[in-house]
């Protein structure tokens, strides 16, 4: 395989992916907006998100931004503007602002420098905690902690679940594939005498366990 | 909210997560699977691919076995099994094996230890790199390298990319919901001033670029 073939392939291997745009700002409010599917959940408490950064790719100024001011978005992608979010992650100059170049909005919070995007329904703001680096292959594993949430209501359900299929998330396999999803089900908590159950969206069968 | 909902609140916002069986054996040979959904790309030269573990939970079998060892499976799910894979998350002894607890069958290859999933169209065998500490909350990064791939060939398309839908990989949101999926599309590789298009899902246009 040449090297754009193993880039495909190996992209392929750990599953479907998230699909999230990360938004930043400079020093002088010069914004910034990348294209990401390695964001992970890392933790509930403290609220902890990691995600990948290649430091020669176009994705060093997320990095150099998030450095400078500790802080950044993450914004889910919806099926309303997945090839918007794709279009992000073409080689911009740094002078040139992908929400402009794509036609996506900026959002404010008062008190929060970085931009969000209004076109996401589940939207948060984070605090840089520590760029760690995976010497192997010179990537960095960037992680957040979570300070703000900007969720439409409807898609919390009662046990804390987030019906992120409600809201027309799209999901990721390999550099370039977008897909919707079809739920299956949600499962029971399994306990290891007691097959698991497929249990309503709301939860609610599971909280008797 | 309370801790439960707490965790099923943050487990939705990063978005959809890959679904994988990881396969150990310990030095008599007892085997361990156990589900995660934090397995992601880390780079595709070398072939690196990362997960989450949390060494107070049940886990910490997966990872003791991958410590003593230095190898381990990675197995997607398909629509085939997700049942029984979400099962093994159940926290059976150290002594009980999830294979014989879910029904999922061993697959072994030639001079590589630890256990595949037999029902797993797309899997491949790992090498240890690296442990990476999370300070923040007191998660491990695994790292692997990838040594061999067992995948079914159709899935593999001229240009490197894997059709991961084809073969009824799913993907999971928050800590229960499974889900299928529909491809939108490929896109093209995003270009400053080219805005993206559909690509076939071989991928042939895309090579003209």
């Amino acid at each position: 395989m040449d090297s754009r073939q193993r880039a495909h392939f190996i992209n392929g291997l750990s599953g479907f992916k998230s699909a999230n745009l990360i938004g930043t700002a400079d020093e002088n409010g010069a914004t910034n907006l990348a294209m990401f599917s390695s964001v992970t959940h890392l933790g509930a408490d403290p609220a902890l998100v990691g995600f990948i950064v290649r430091p020669d790719t176009v994705a060093r100024h997320t990095l150099d931004n998030i450095k400078q001011q500790n802080r950044y978005t993450i914004n889910q992608v919806h099926k309303s503007f997945w090839q918007a979010a794709h279009q992000t992650s073409a080689r911009y100059d740094k002078e040139q602002c992908e929400f402009a170049m794509t036609g996506l909005t900026k959002e404010y919070v008062a008190g929060f420098n970085p931009p969000f995007v209004q076109q996401s329904r589940l939207k948060y703001g984070l605090s840089l905690i520590e760029c760690l680096p995976i010497k192997h292959n010179g990537t960095i594993l960037v992680i957040g902690e979570i300070e703000i949430v900007l969720i439409d209501p409807k898609a919390v359900k009662d046990d804390g679940f987030v019906d992120i299929e409600a809201l027309d998330t799209v999901t990721v396999s390999g550099l370039d594939s977008y897909h919707d999803t079809n739920r299956l089900s949600r499962l029971s908590y399994a306990k290891p005498n007691l097959r698991v159950t497929k249990i309503p969206l709301n939860g609610a069968s599971s909280r008797k366990l």
